[in-house]
């Protein structure tokens, strides 16, 4: 191996992960990671959950510093240094120290760009002023613990709902403060299509978390005579005036190109840095990953930015691995993601219906309610599955998964499938760990593949819960076939109700001329109505998801 | 569809499965299922945990009666009635029903084979006496409870580490007797490997259970004069006397094959009834399914006894889509399984290193310790990993896990990457969900793939436990680089120590003229270690789950 020159820009999730791995390979390369901030490879995952106080400890954050990463594997790491140009004919960057103010230069043979993404700081008035926060790093952290403690702060707006959003939600109200999300869209989470969305706003409420939907901020304004607030009165386009003595910001992030942009480097069509299949940039010796790059999104093949720390790591590594003799392809990103919010778990893998609608690609909706593991088992909880899948081929092409157990678990057993290309068939087969603590002797991810199988082989169709508030009576019919128990307790208006074990005997009782839309609870035993019903020459749909589905979707 | 005679021996998992799926697609079939026992269609996995209390209602096990599988799916179930010969030339079954002991014949179509496997009772002197259980139905479950409450029962002896037999100690236990479990293999759990096992031994003895390994019960005295017991003195090999006060059963289990060994089907090698991927037996009009059938294994692909509840439930559901023209073969068992104890969760999928041995199948193992989820965030707890893949392709063959936290998910990930036929590459490429509360931005499933691929590409040679006792040390030399603390709370003897990152500085303390083994804790700092020796001229090889895989190996 030569000893080349590798320098990194960047020394969090990708370039730290690139460095460790680059000095593994090669002991003679001269490695140098300069990072704008004042710590490398610390945890950014955890700063939500050390601002709560679940993580007590700022030094758990700090994963590394300089100085165990020179003992450890000899790497070079300058922090507070920011790379100001890329001279990309000589190969040499122009770097400045921060504490300093000194300017210099460092030759490479390979420069690997890792420089991640911002918050995004929209121009709203009084957006710059004290107390609004955005959470990247341990610096922020800290101001954002020091403001809470010195102005006494009682009211929090968090202004957007993705991951940090939720998760600084959270949080705040774990320290005990009352707590706004704002929320420019209908919905939270975008990798959520919105019936599943509707779980969370339901969980947000639930948690004393007043929340804003479809309602941008216009302003953050200076507090007026009669409100007392020591960040802002957050304004929104409704006129809603909500007093903060803080804000924090979580309004998404936008890649870091500048200095690959000022380089001539290609920046892609989603704004961030443009590289091949080796994560090579337009320059052979320039090499981009993590939170800066557009990467293929694994389903629809469609140029994406992820932002997510998982990929980062394994870019990093891939990096450092083509630079050092054994090559290796990226194969796209699902974008797995997967967010706590109280006592729910929530996450996505593969494509959503949004995106796969934008994709022009057809797809099959199935929703379900599965227990998280055997029901007689105490502690069952029922996930909320929503399952996406190819109608020609049966390929899954994307899950999102809501619940308060085992949530995570199936999300990545979904994430496996889809990597590995599986089919709806390939679910229905899975052998998965059963005992009663665990799962069921068909475990959800069977159940999804089972439901698509008896879909894809004509047993059932389906109907989907937005179709509900559109039905034409004069020539279809709700059938609610649950319990009395559960009909008493709330039903879609205008139900025909006759329980399941019923069914049987008061067939007569079901209209032959309308179209027949089955629903129980989940959409099982619905299924089982439509299959009787079916062959006795009524044409049935199985509402898929049922009533939870529905229900949750209506009052999220 | 024609409307077939159905006839199903065995009313529970894959009977049951088959009823109700030929119900779904044939409204016309006339189906009757026979079972020798009171009840269909029960929670037979639950049964320990009605024992101990953690399920207090019977009724919870008792998923449907007769009375509802005829209400929701017009079946025609007939408990307390065993089925005693079949005719296959005139396609008739004759049937006892045990309560008015009359004898009748029901004509078949088709016949589906489910009658399940029953516990094994060697005959070991005294077994058949009052106070010893086996836990097959409801109603032993029944008596357990009985038997414990009416002779005051303290002391239970559990002959036998399977399943059944771990599950009854930790249930026992939670009632507050004292537990012993005697074992005739020196480990428990078959289906992990001895060193995997070892965890489980350590398990049993912490919380309190008397655990006899490798000493078979030799007898089940009655108890002396100077002894008390409900049940038996158990007398082991070694000349051990256990008195307890109840006995469990769980000796392993043996497929029911005397119906179809009479009627003349085929049984195969390992003593269960021989079918076709359709699972078909050697009568084109009699199917089988469940714990009395053997099935391919899945790696091997050698015949093998699984009698699990997953697989018979989908082998249940393939027959009646067989029968019915919704044609589906049966692609093999992984046997994936997973057991509670205590505060541990132990499974395996796939092979473990006995089979593959067994089988004459060339194997590399690795072992892991990762976190269950981010270190930083707090209750992150080790996962022992034991990794089995194929040299030449890389192909993942097995995967044998124990830990308190995250096992099940992870085995979960492992069965799908099994099913889907995956490489340690893809393993290292896979996006599972992450946040910290839930995993880590390289999941242990990653790092068990990025673990192979540095075997595989050369850049690292592992060693295992159970070579250290047999190290040469004329030739070999023991490298520990782990931290003063944990050098000092235990280490393996002989072993030279040098902290990772004084290893820089230190080297020419390293003999070269010895191959070196280097470890740590779990194995991630020895391979940064290996990888400076190799590239110093160093032979080096890893000790692969290194210092704690070593220690539990020892201790268990």
């Amino acid at each position: 191996m030569s000893a080349k020159r590798i320098l990194i820009v960047g020394g969090v999730a990708g370039g730290a992960s690139a460095a460790a791995r680059a000095r593994r390979l090669s002991e003679e390369a001269r490695i140098i990671v300069f990072e704008r901030g004042p710590h490398v490879s610390f945890a950014n995952c955890g700063l939500p959950y050390h601002v709560g106080g679940e993580i007590p400890e700022r030094e758990e954050l700090l994963l590394q510093t300089p100085a165990s990463l020179k003992a450890r594997f000899d790497l070079d790491v300058r922090v507070r240094t920011e790379v100001l140009r890329i001279d990309r004919e000589r190969r040499i960057v122009t770097a400045r120290a921060e504490d300093t103010g000194a300017e210099y230069e460092e030759a490479y043979d390979e420069l690997i760009l890792s420089p991640g993404a911002s918050p995004l700081i929209p121009r709203i008035p009084g957006i710059e002023r004290a107390g609004h926060f955005s959470v990247r790093n341990v610096p922020d952290a800290d101001r954002i613990m020091a403001w809470i403690e010195t102005t006494g702060a009682r009211r929090a707006v968090v202004a957007g709902g993705g991951y940090i959003g939720l998760e600084m939600a959270e949080q705040l109200r774990h320290r005990g403060l009352e707590v706004s999300v704002v929320e420019a869209m209908p919905q939270v989470m975008a990798m959520l299509d919105p019936e599943m969305a509707a779980w969370l706003h339901q969980e947000l409420r639930g948690n004393g978390v007043d929340l804003h939907l479809n309602d941008p901020v216009a302003a953050f304004e200076p507090p007026a005579s009669t409100e007392t607030a020591a960040a802002s009165t957050v304004v929104l386009r409704s006129g809603h005036r909500l007093p903060a003595d803080i804000v924090i910001l979580g309004l998404g992030v936008k890649p870091e190109v500048e200095l690959a942009r000022a380089a001539g480097l290609e920046i892609g069509e989603r704004g961030g840095i443009r590289v091949n299949e080796s994560l090579q940039t337009n320059d052979p010796h320039i090499w981009a990953v993590g939170d800066a790059i557009e990467v293929r999104d694994f389903v629809t093949g469609g140029w994406s930015l992820v932002p997510l720390a998982g990929p980062a790591n394994r870019q990093g590594r891939l990096v450092a691995d083509n630079l050092l003799g054994q090559p290796a392809t990226y194969a796209g990103t699902l974008g797995t993601g997967v967010v706590r919010l109280f006592g729910l778990t929530a996450g996505a893998t593969g494509a959503n219906a949004k995106t796969l609608a934008r994709a022009g690609m057809a797809f099959e909706t199935l929703h379900l309610h599965p227990s998280s593991h055997a029901g007689y088992y105490p502690g069952a909880q029922p996930i909320a599955l929503k399952v996406l899948y190819a109608p020609d081929s049966g390929r899954l092409l994307g899950v999102q998964a809501v619940g308060r157990d085992g949530v995570d678990k199936r999300l990545d057993v979904f994430a496996t499938a889809l990597k590995a290309g599986m089919t709806m068939d390939d679910l229905a087969d899975l052998e998965l760990a059963y005992a009663p603590p665990f799962g069921s002797a068909k475990d959800p991810v069977n159940l999804a593949g089972m439901a698509a199988q008896n879909v894809r082989r004509g047993l059932v169709r389906t109907a989907q819960w937005d179709e509900i508030a559109r039905l034409d009576p004069a020539r279809q019919l709700l059938l609610d076939v649950r319990s009395v128990e559960e009909f008493q307790s709330g039903a879609i208006p205008g139900s025909l109700h006759i329980p399941l074990p019923e069914l049987r005997a008061r067939v007569g009782e079901v209209p032959s001329d309308k179209e027949i839309i089955v629903h129980c609870q989940s959409g099982q035993r619905s299924y089982f109505a439509c299959r009787f019903l079916n062959q006795r020459g009524y044409r049935t749909r199985n509402l898929t998801g049922s009533y939870r589905t529905w229900k949750s979707a209506r009052e999220g």
